[in-house]
């Protein structure tokens, strides 16, 4: 998307030589600077530190960084060294795996001689594929936008999204801002309330970020505000992203989703997620008891890093020294919340029928 | 309550000349320092600088400057002088007013020469009704808890609480937290989950600051995780304050209030608020409708305070440069989601007619 009128994606080929340009992600939105990443370890460094984050977008990262390891040295051994050190980089990420077992399935029936130019034309591949499943995303969801935008008399659509779900988490268009961009870029007028996103603060950082810098109207909330908004009728639709779906529609995403389900429920809001097909898990059938939930550092919670007058990036402290603090950082929204599921397939009610009917070649006879 | 062992209120007779101690609540936690007032435009200032704050302790602050103002110059102009001075410093603070309004009534009738002594006497009163309400207070939700406790087997009984209502925010015990306080220090297991409370933090900052220090077991969770742990059979109820509350039991309180008595209603855990009865305003009957919220400066959700790693206390921004954000300070919890009001005459449901039966001399005929 556009960042002060110029186009970006979040990852790219830097050069002739190959070196791989990414967005320094961890100094946003303080700073906008870009890194040339130029060997695979690097590219795992820049995955463990979330200077890439996003599990589209680390997919498309290690797929890179595999292309960096076949530049250095396309020989077998090194080939399964650089898969294992870029498996390590985030341990817990479907997509890291997923792009890796892809790319060593490709690369290694190959000469050793053709495994570099294989590897930068399927690490490419990758992206674009990543780009096109969001786009179609933005396609499905825009239609969505455009009906709430006809009973509106030209006022804006206001959409609230949390966390990022957006273009920076992914290589381009995001999942659940697609939609909003497509919009937006199609003089549909939207507002979004962007909710800040505690403890790690995506929302203002991230989300608040490149929508402001793509000219899209937002505005950036607390999250404890979302409530409200929906109860003063400031809020026409909700669109999250997800980190992983059940079969039957339950939605794990980033901490607070539910709390905001909740309400979009009371306030007969609809809720809809956004997401690539492959984050659906068709072998789980119970977000709540089958998910587990990740716990992080306590420290996200206690200490939070800000920009100092000067422009100095530090971490401050916010809480007593010495206490307890807990950080579960996601949460499980029930299907019986979510009107609908935004796939590149098109729109389906969270149910183990609409997920059925859409993917049929996933379910088990 | 206790602070490392030692009792403390937050307001008190410093010297026998009549100074006034407060605890400078701006720079909680990281410090724990005391400020001596000694005249009737410095308590002014604390007010105004949210030094002090919270309903209770601001009404009582309120009338120990006007005892400050008689020392003095107990004469007419001046006690005029300082009741404007001193209501100007907080112009929504329904309890600055009422304060204000008694202390005015009781001094001018006196004689000059009588006024300092009655001032002090007064503003001692106010200061010991309000420790007095927190007390019954707690001693109504003692016995909730005690229920609750009953059925745990000598397990912690799991107190959710939102934003500060405690010792902090009144001269002693606190609304929310009184019965918190009394379950502990009765030998009932307790253990609190504190949400942070953004965009000022009252939670991490002064709740968890006065429950540490008090001993009681307490984790802080960011406001986003209050649904998971409710999900997930960790809140056994959920108790918190407010700021008004309508004749019909609607209830105005932090924002962020509101999702969590969503998720307690969804997950059933009884949500409880606790009031002392000069926050009903028995004139209102649609907190919704009738209620005005507050929109405070955007700064407090771009911005943040915290300590450096030295210690230094700064400021330090966390969103892009120039967006929009929008504070909404509180939000209404309506009556429905409300298990019980604990007020200091008893518990009651959150209606018309339950309200009116504990306080029927507030029913107009």
């Amino acid at each position: 998307m556009r960042v002060d009128g110029r186009q970006w994606r979040t990852i790219w080929v830097e050069n002739e030589a190959g070196d791989v340009g990414v967005i320094d992600q961890t100094l946003l939105p303080h700073r906008f600077t870009c890194r040339v990443v130029g060997d695979a370890a690097e590219m795992a460094a820049a995955i463990c530190d979330m200077v890439v984050r996003g599990a589209p977008l680390i997919g498309a990262s290690a797929a890179y960084g595999m292309a960096l390891a076949m530049r250095s040295n396309p020989a077998d051994d090194h080939l399964d060294a650089a898969a294992a050190m870029l498996a390590a980089a985030r341990p817990t990420a479907v997509n890291l795996r997923w792009a890796l077992d892809r790319l060593v399935g490709q690369l290694r029936p190959l000469p050793a001689h053709l495994r570099r130019a294989a590897a930068y034309k399927h690490a490419a591949a990758i992206a674009d594929e990543d780009v096109a499943i969001n786009q179609a995303i933005g396609c499905h969801g825009l239609d969505l936008i455009r009906k709430v935008a006809d009973g509106k008399a030209g006022k804006p659509v206001n959409i609230l999204t949390h966390c990022n779900a957006g273009w920076l988490a992914t290589v381009d268009w995001g999942t659940a801002t697609a939609p909003i961009y497509m919009a937006h870029d199609t003089g549909l007028p939207v507002h979004v309330w962007v909710e800040e996103t505690r403890p790690r603060n995506q929302g203002a950082a991230l989300t608040a970020w490149e929508l402001s810098k793509h000219g899209v109207p937002m505005s950036l909330i607390a999250d404890n505000a979302g409530g409200h908004v929906m109860q003063h009728g400031q809020v026409d639709m909700v669109i999250v992203g997800t980190d992983r779906t059940t079969a039957n529609g339950d939605v794990a995403n980033k901490i607070g989703t539910y709390l905001k389900a909740l309400a979009a429920r009371d306030n007969g809001v609809p809720f809809y997620v956004a997401l690539p097909s492959p984050t659906i898990d068709f072998s789980l059938h119970d977000g709540i008891a089958d998910i587990p939930i990740e716990e992080r550092s306590p420290r996200e919670v206690t200490h939070i890093q800000g920009a100092t007058e000067s422009g100095t990036i530090v971490e401050v402290n916010l809480a007593p020294v010495g206490i307890t603090a807990r950080n579960y950082a996601f949460d499980v929204t029930p299907a019986r919340l979510v009107t609908g599921l935004i796939t590149e397939r098109g729109i389906t009610p969270a149910s183990s029928e609409g997920l059925a009917a859409l993917f049929p070649e996933q379910v088990k006879p």
